[in-house]
């Protein structure tokens, strides 16, 4: 038994039974994620927002067990064929909640534009590699439970749908802990839910023969509202925040410039092999190489750059040191956009600096066809929240309330708020230049 | 006009009047805090405790400020001039908090042991240095005022005595600050208290002539020994935290190795002046230097360290990025150590080990003298909490009950409870070797 | 000075300056609502909630105080002549705030089903008549106070209109206590707000050359979201809870009943001044009697008509002490509620009971042109929450978002959201009749 | 299933086993503690305690159900046996948890000194009587369950010695719901603990072969001490409390002027039975008027008595009702109170009152040989808190640390500071007289 104290579950306790979670958070693969924080560059705007991705994942699993044990008292007996499914593939789930994240590089999004791999795919290296602890811990408990994992979050893993939806869905763990988690990290007080009220209405159903995640009808509806407007204000407030974003963006264009030019570090082999392009997750050279990716080397190499004969390297790197960033103002509209690039790409022109790295603009925004409530594409590229949207590949886009014989009503068809959220993207358009340019 | 948010105190608001905090907040030394963890490594054991000495910064800027807010109600008519005195200087208290720590590296008391500099001596360097940020908006706001705050940090300002006291003190805001902070984000439950009655009961007084904070004697009595139980139990629980403890050793022992053996990295110039004992408060080009040392340069030298060819700088790194820590084993006497320490030195010698590196005695305690409540000295050595009590160059080692015509009471002497901890260290002496070598 | 301590706001106080405060907490007429539940039988549901109308109405002085405080730093000098006029009038703020449920009854709704007297007049009643304390504590402090407070609980105070809306609006000082306090006492997760961002993004201005309260544009409208949607949920599950609409209706058709059959207690002056229709807020003996009536004789009242040789009194009587309520079915129409009532009419019938008490048609509605958020018409039936809508003299049914040079901004035309929630009602149709009876 | 929302433990669940708490709770035995305040008079000092003892009862059984939940983890195999002893009675250890104090009257303990008989005789009696609902639903549900239930409140159930700890000893979960609850709705800082904590570190285990509930000696020793330190707040600031004590004690004097001077009311059929002593827990005519009684009767009662031609009961009623309460003035010593009691009663010859009604002297104390830690007598006398403490059958008196292979530790034999606590007494000595009287 091992039990870790946490500020948002208070309590977390991995009994005996599930020793494979106790095992596998003692990889190096799981203790590199202390050293990648979960939101980026998200402390830029909340301070207090510094957690990293391993307390996310440890939390991810927690609740993932708690889900599970409540099922445990077996008070559906509607679905007692789904919900024995879910509880004979108990380790899976829980090393499938633990490990989802386990790829993910630094300033993640920023990295997939060097890099062009998803980091998914590096999770599914990690889980599949024979060299890496992940993957000995997942098969010395049971052979094949790595090949498992993996398809359990490339979400293809036919034995328990219901599982795969419990870790990427409209209404999974992995959001379940991140947002609450984001929003007592941030401090920003509109964003949080009642977790234990929503373990307590949830259920596993059917749709047209196919496993979901839902809530009970009668008490679930209001903390599924509760829940998708939490989401909504995440993203308004914290994930598309400004500063946060032109942080980001900042990376992203620091990291091309630095591929582009090539401006590898004697002794960075990771970072090295990361500008000139050769990590790949199938390669077990250039997965252990990515593995020593972490945000400390990405930091450390822009200290080192602010020495670059590169004006633009020492320039952002400076920046983003020194938090002096580019300044974010809101279009409405893309011709809006269209002029003031215009007139910033002038202004760069007078300066005497690269138009591709001064006027940039930015968009974040929300794709209602993917999620009928929120799934932004922009947040993708930002390397926050939520990270699943990018391939629909068996993801639900419902969230369903399930009546007193499981007969499953759409959220927004029941719920008039919901409704008015989906039917609204969240937006950010942006052009971001020096904040020392007059606009 | 500027706010944060954030998990500790909610809202964080600096009006206009206060603009030297945020413009001091702005500065490139004030934002290097948020790439050093407060707790160093205290989140080996507590994952939650992420958070940088940039946010407690804001923290004890805020606590300070709502304090000096609840004076200018103007309460106690009994102290109206250490008051007043206090009103004068409020852009110096605000100052003087926000920027306490500004010196601090990282790991900073493994990284003490390698300057043999006090993280203060740069804490007073960047304040003093004319070419630090800190330093320009301090002096653009107030010719002089860099010196004060120096004097502050220092104790030994003189106009306000009560401004010196309110940040390093038995019950300064500081601590405040980091014990509300540390609680919440280590999840440890028992360590808390109510900052609003603390606030509240809080008063200005004079001991013999010399002002103090303190305590009202009917209000404050219960709320003080709260606050004293949960300096204790964040000793005991956290910060001297066996496997935390472990971890910090071996950051010592690693950055002595690097240091013994000049272990050098191209182009780590801070880290490379660092292990050749290079790095000096008073010197600018210096100063500089420990500026770009923060916990992601450490981290990054170890990723290169695990490929040196020094077998114990290669696997201290390894082992304390991948968590493979030492066993820490509790001893209750020297003889107990000495012996244990003779067992593990035999088997450093069996395994062809050095025994300075796999053989440790560590120990961390309050020293009572110092400090009447709990002011260990281990938690220097350690690096983290308590930074204040290795000079108690006009400290106070006392909390103060005032009466209603503004009598001190010694806490101790009223109260049985502070009275026991007092008469109580908090004591760790553990034997230290690695985690696969029997015992 | 004085202070509370509160689960709600933790810490109350009221300063010196705030004296009348204190001196009006201490009126008989003021301790006489520790008697009188907030919620009415609003714990059936939520057994937790059993706070009382006194701390309620501290709570709501404390609400005003930390706003009058804010204003006083200030930040908005769009508005320098309204906020003066605040302040120029703190104390009948305060007092206002304090008194404004001066007069309520038990169960109040279901009281002013017999009285045919809103609760509101004895309010009045209370604050001019000579005889109360709290009149003569109003007019020591000021010459024409108590005639002040009686026009701004009116809302016919000119000389501050600000006032007015700070204490009956879409956004008062009312409705911020007791959602807050509402939701914490239930339990109900869903049902809270930051009352911290709240206070700190409120503010006055001015709409068509009305004093208005609202909120700064850009921090504001996803707290007013919140805030509205707090109140949408708590109508939703807790003011129209079932079970507790239930047990309100049969606590007034119990004191129509004994009023019908002048069902008198010998010794309970005032509960028969009631039931024969004698109590009247401008006459002082009929005022006196009044004050006497609190939960506590009517639950007595009830124990004795458990023996009253009516039948349906004595039934009604035990039906709610013993908690065995009728039952109450949602129906969806008024068609359909006429054929359930009519079925059950006819079992009423067969059993030898009276149609008029056993089958009821209970129904509880917002008014969408009173309010265009959420303004319940069948709440003021129900006797608990919002209870200034009955009446829209003066009363504001926007909250507005004030820009950068105060021009005001429809909450409803700016947020999605909330224009979602104004265009829904919140309606509870149900016919109700005994648990034992089979649909 | 039925589930609660409480402010304390967020969410309330019994599942369909345990079916008998949910009939339990429907009985009107137990809708009858709805009318009692768990605290008494406490709301006069701390205006939000005003919960019900039938809140406070679901918290009691809602906790041992959590508790019973952990063991079936079944994580200590030592004591299999006593854990499997309290599994066999789970129905009964939660009826016993809910029933614990369903005999308690009105101001309990005030009126135990006009009925000379200890309110735990009344809960036997409801408990075995025929004729209540409680006693049909437990024989309902088994046979011999009422008995099973009034032994285990009365500490003499054998089967299993563990469930009798758990609800009455040291530390059981009625002491665990009301320092938390009393805790919260005071709003008293410094009283509470963690609970998650208390119950993941709480053990069962043997002392010199007798079950004892205890604590994990790693985990358990810092929340013990705060839980212990706990308690010991909440007498000194809560039950203790000067203006708490002082509205007590006037309502034992009340009641014992209204008995002596025979003050009955006509159709008071409960009250009257009070007054003249007729009240048995034995019979069942004097059991059924027993359960008439509560806090609105009594209330009401003082609201006829302001009429009574008796002017100490006139007085007194009014005194209560207004809060016009009598001047509590701390006594240091015996001697110190005899002086000022000798000096009251002057002043009550020279205004013509009885000294035995306004000269008062109270003493609360607890008695350490009785309670290791804190256990007060007069407490007992004051109607709050811990009401187990006046009879020791059974009773434990210690808290134990139990080691890894079972070995019991004292607490205040480990702990220095429950050992600092142990040897003191919260005492409180105070003289009572009319708040107009000058010292």
């Amino acid at each position: 038994m091992k039990s870790f104290r946490d500020p948002v579950h208070n309590l977390i306790v991995f009994q005996d039974e599930d020793q494979i979670v106790i095992d596998l958070i003692n990889t190096k693969e799981m203790q590199r994620l202390r050293r990648i924080r979960q939101l980026g560059l998200g402390n830029i705007a909340y301070p207090g927002a510094e957690h990293s991705r391993f307390v996310h994942s440890l939390g991810v699993a927690h609740v993932m067990r708690r889900f599970l044990d409540t099922l445990r008292e077996g008070r559906d007996p509607l679905t007692n064929r789904l919900q024995r499914d879910l509880q004979d593939h108990r380790s899976l789930a829980l090393a499938s909640a633990l490990l989802h994240d386990i790829g993910h590089g630094p300033f993640s999004h920023a990295l997939e534009s060097v890099t062009h791999v998803r980091h998914e795919r590096f999770t599914i290296g990690v889980v599949l590699s024979p060299h890496t602890e992940v993957h000995q811990v997942l098969e010395a408990a049971q052979t094949g439970l790595s090949q498992q994992v993996a398809s359990v979050i490339e979400r293809t893993f036919e034995p328990s749908r219901a599982l795969v939806k419990l870790l990427s869905s409209q209404l999974d763990m992995d959001r379940v802990d991140y947002l609450l988690r984001d929003a007592l990290m941030t401090g920003a007080g509109y964003g949080t839910f009642d977790v234990e009220w929503l373990l307590h209405a949830m259920r596993i159903g059917e749709v047209d023969g196919e496993p979901e995640v839902g809530l009970d009808l009668k008490k679930g509806q209001s903390i599924a509202e509760d829940y998708i407007m939490c989401r909504y204000y995440m993203y308004l407030h914290v994930y598309f925040h400004r500063t946060t974003r032109a942080a980001e963006v900042m990376v992203e264009k620091l990291l091309q410039r630095a591929s582009e030019i090539h401006a590898v570090i004697p002794g960075f082999h990771a970072l090295n092999a990361l500008l000139e392009g050769r990590l790949r997750p199938d390669d077990e050279a250039s997965l252990a190489l990515y593995l020593q990716l972490d945000d400390g080397v990405l930091w450390t190499a822009m200290h080192m750059w602010t020495e670059h004969e590169d004006p633009i390297l020492r320039d952002f790197s400076q920046r983003l040191l020194h938090r002096k960033l580019f300044r974010a103002v809101d279009v409405q509209s893309e011709q809006e956009a269209k002029k003031l690039m215009k007139k910033m790409e002038k202004k760069a022109i007078v300066y005497g600096v690269s138009t591709d790295y001064y006027a940039i603009y930015d968009t974040a925004a929300s794709h209602a066809y993917h999620d009928p409530y929120i799934a932004p594409v922009g947040k993708n590229a930002a390397g926050m929240g939520d990270d699943h949207t990018h391939s629909s590949v068996g993801a639900s886009e419902s969230i369903y309330l399930f009546d007193e014989v499981g007969r499953p009503h759409e959220l927004a068809d029941s719920s008039f708020i919901v409704s008015a959220v989906r039917n609204r993207s969240v937006n950010a358009m942006r052009v971001l230049f020096p904040e020392e340019w007059s606009l």
